[in-house]
């Protein structure tokens, strides 16, 4: 799989920078805002910026190293979430109703089809569930492959209709489990710096949840990005990744959302390190691990308010300070227009 | 003057709390927006919360010790920031049209009055700016009344209107020097753990604001708020304490901004203790100095974007944050109701 994404155009940078230190405020005063505006300044390439149309995509995807109870909760609450997203009674659903964020979930492969399909659930099932990632590779090297595609597409389809800002979130029980995993891998680090807590598991659930993920890591020595994910990866993992390389080519920017979501961006820039150009980190997770992760991208995400519940709940509660920087770049007042004189 | 501040009944603590917990999320995993709803319904006291008409008011006044040159700009700029306001153009402007907030400017004490009265500016104009606190007191007892009675009307005025959130922000050369000097008196500390670069000073403009604060300080020995605001304070510091006290009079809750807002809550504390309640902290300035402020009123702020800029900028951009804590409180499906199974 080739990823086409264009790299920013970098000689653009003096002059954003120069139409926002000319805004009526000291230079430097609107702090990360600045750099937000002009990072969206940059991918989007236009004298005035627009987020009309931003999209959560949630991908629920089950995992069988749950049925190692490595989780507060068993499985078959994915798709009792799923259900709870498709209702509209999920914290993701209540912050996309209250700050203007589309929202469309997505069966990336839970254990089962819900039957009958309801209303408004796309699928798109790699499989019934991983296997399980302590024993045996998570998944085929022709279900990774699907899992980029698949999530490719579904954000070419949200774009062609719009989106001009995609999130990407999550539902899997056991995917702090898989995305732990992956982390270690890929950044070569050991189990303890990855392994969190994730929702709130006991002292005894997180040795054993260690412990597998130390035993897993024996078998997987590769840093190729596929094969982490066919070893140690989840379906809804990559497809996040594969929705936002899709993104990245269609020049559209990304909001990251927490520690999954963060993984799977990692696993995207692996495979084509453009894409970073095109990521905006949402939030920082509560889950430890997560403050690594995030300087293995070098990102300074935009809140830190201690979440971790995934859904990309933490990302979509960033998208009015995307609006306000963008609001800031398009209509704030220069020293010159306002007749300020310092 | 006495504040009738009807302390939060904490009996209601426990119905609430259990409501937030049956919400289909991981206990805790809401992280600040747990309590940030459950302070909301505290003060609200009501079953379904509600936050629809949040009002920022700027007041802005001159300071005599910006003679001494302790600011990157003149005063003549407090004027020219308060016609950017009220022709739209700066950055409260810009995040309050995008966020949904209505914006009043008040003069509440500028060298000198605009002429002819701008269309949309309220003139509570407490004196031609205050004297120049570095060589005496900064404003008369009667001065110091006269801006908490004025600040106080203020806020009653919007609330009679249907103002459900009051955020308080503020305009004013000189005025990191008022705060940090007010800060050091009110809490015993030294100039060089409250004094910090305001907007971007030099480093011999930053030893003369400490030298100037200390000079003051010996002059000011009392802990007696009304008495450090008369030696100390700003007109618009003064009448920012007082909106928040008569917003907690009304049993409304307090959207708190930056550095000099922190201070301002910090004296209206010390005058009716009781208002902490009501109080939520928008964000954690860059201003050398917040830091410590806030941890002296206990407070763990929303936002940490590194803005330094005042005009209630960081606090504006918190309100979709509890726009999104109120729709968990309000709409988001508990476990019993979504068939989710823990």
């Amino acid at each position: 799989m080739n990823w086409n994404i264009r790299p920013l155009d970098r000689s653009a940078v003096p002059a954003i920078q120069q139409r926002i230190d000319q805004k009526t405020k000291p230079p430097g005063a609107l702090g990360q805002l600045e750099a937000l505006a002009a990072q969206l300044a940059l991918i989007q390439g236009k004298e005035r910026l627009s987020l009309n149309r931003p999209v959560l995509l949630i991908f629920a995807a089950d995992h069988g190293i749950a049925e190692e109870g490595v989780s507060i909760a068993p499985s078959a609450v994915t798709q009792q979430m799923v259900l709870n997203f498709l209702a509209g009674g999920a914290a993701a659903n209540c912050f996309c109703r209250t700050l203007g964020v589309e929202l469309q979930v997505i069966d990336a492969g839970m254990l089962a089809p819900i039957q009958p399909r309801p209303e408004g659930l796309i699928e798109q099932r790699v499989g019934n569930g991983t296997r399980n990632l302590a024993h045996e590779a998570a998944m085929t090297a022709e279900q990774a492959r699907h899992c980029l595609l698949w999530g490719a597409e579904r954000a070419r389809a949200q774009i062609a209709k719009g989106a001009d800002l995609l999130i990407l979130g999550e539902m899997g029980i056991g995917n702090t489990s898989a995305a732990s995993a992956m982390m270690a891998a890929l950044l070569d680090l050991s189990p303890s710096d990855c392994v969190g807590r994730g929702t709130g598991i006991s002292d005894s659930q997180f040795a054993l949840k260690q412990a597998l993920i130390e035993k897993a890591l024996l078998r997987v020595t590769t840093l190729d990005p596929m094969r982490v994910l066919e070893e140690l990866g989840g379906f809804e993992i990559g497809q996040m990744a594969g929705a936002m390389l899709a993104a990245g080519e269609a020049g559209r920017p990304v909001l990251v959302d927490g520690f999954i979501a963060t993984m799977a961006a990692l696993l995207a820039v692996r495979l084509a390190p453009a894409l970073r150009d095109y990521l905006i980190f949402g939030h920082e997770s509560g889950e430890q691990g997560h403050r690594r992760l995030l300087a293995a991208l070098n990102a300074e995400p935009l809140l830190k308010l201690g979440m971790r519940l995934g859904e990309g709940s933490g990302a979509v509660l960033a998208v009015p300070l995307l609006k306000a920087a963008i609001s800031v770049y398009n209509d704030m007042a220069t020293f010159e227009s306002a007749g300020v004189v310092v």
